[in-house]
């Protein structure tokens, strides 16, 4: 069973970001109590979050080991275990995310991408090929990819992630706006910018009208 | 109160996209079961969705009516009333926004960008001026901006997002790695690419070990 909710997750790059500009600035150990004004989380939160990751226990008067915690949420994150990925889709949105340099301190590394535009085939973009989308299983095997990341047309989505999967694909990054379909083996996360927009909207329209009600 | 989860709302545009298709295929009713099927979601769940946003009631043989169902979740997603909004920060994310053309039909118009970068201000990016970032309240008094987009390094958002609230803004798109402070009328939404990849990895790392347990 998982212990972690997606929210607590979410949390722990956000907490990794800090320690590591604490780090920049020199302090060598940070308080429960210190973490938790930082980003308006409670102290029981942090306390729970940071045990959850780090067998080191923080010592009374001094706080945590900021070093220490890096180590085990970089650990945790999975950011030491580089896992390669392809980007499937060469549009605006994968040329931006092959061009993101980021993505390689957390353990990312894209490697290529796919079009099935002959425009875009064999040209690079971020320094990183672009293959066929047809020799998908060639490039996944030679190159040992992971993760594929869908930045395809919501219609195409599930025909290129069910060949990903055939060609060995473990884990699906997908920003797509389309629900997919995958057996229960492969990892799957989804970037739903339509929905994001649409819960901003709804948000946006009730701040609207908060003085009505 | 707000009755809708998040999670809710963020099946809204899945469906919105599932009923502009049926309108386009010519099939003009859809009975909540074959929704249900569609995305793997129980009946129960996409009756307590569908009336949570439409008045009308579907006829027990016929189920709802397609054309109307599309109307109620536009309506409902403020799809009908276009919000405008600016992109600050033109980096790769930002272009790639700004190149977007699906926003105008989710009642999203990006009517302009923003840097401090003086080679790019003044230039355009998928047809939108690049203002430069310190005549920001000038911009969004004279465009009439309701939303930014926040896209530059997580280091300056917050100092970026305090000048856009200053200025008028009344909504925060952010897809800067850091968790902002906003007051309480400002609606805000985050996007938050690392978070999203660590969840990623640690299914990735949990369907890895399965076989394991």
């Amino acid at each position: 069973m998982d212990k972690f909710s997606k929210n607590q997750l979410e949390r722990y790059p956000l907490y990794l970001k800090y320690f590591k500009e604490l780090e920049e600035s020199g302090i060598e150990t940070i308080s429960s109590p210190k973490i938790a004004d930082r980003f308006g989380y409670s102290q029981e939160q942090v306390r729970k979050d940071l045990q959850a990751i780090s067998d080191s226990p923080g010592k009374p008067k001094c706080g945590r080991s900021v070093q220490q915690l890096i180590v085990d949420l970089e650990t945790f994150l999975g950011y030491r275990n580089v896992a390669s990925a392809i980007v499937i889709g060469t549009g605006h949105l994968g040329e931006a995310l092959l061009n993101f340099p980021a993505f390689s301190d957390m353990g990312l590394e894209i490697v290529a991408g796919m079009d099935s535009d002959p425009s875009k085939v064999g040209s690079t973009v971020g320094g990183k090929e672009i293959y066929d989308i047809k020799n998908l299983k060639d490039v996944v095997d030679s190159l040992s990819i992971q993760l594929a990341i869908i930045t395809v047309p919501a219609e195409v989505a599930q025909r290129v992630v069910d060949i990903a999967i055939e060609s060995g694909i473990r884990g699906i990054w997908n920003f797509a706006p389309v629900s997919l379909i995958v057996p229960p083996h492969i990892a799957i996360e989804n970037v739903n910018l339509a929905s994001s927009l649409a819960v901003l909207a709804h948000k946006l329209g009730k701040a609207t009208t908060a003085d009505i009600d």
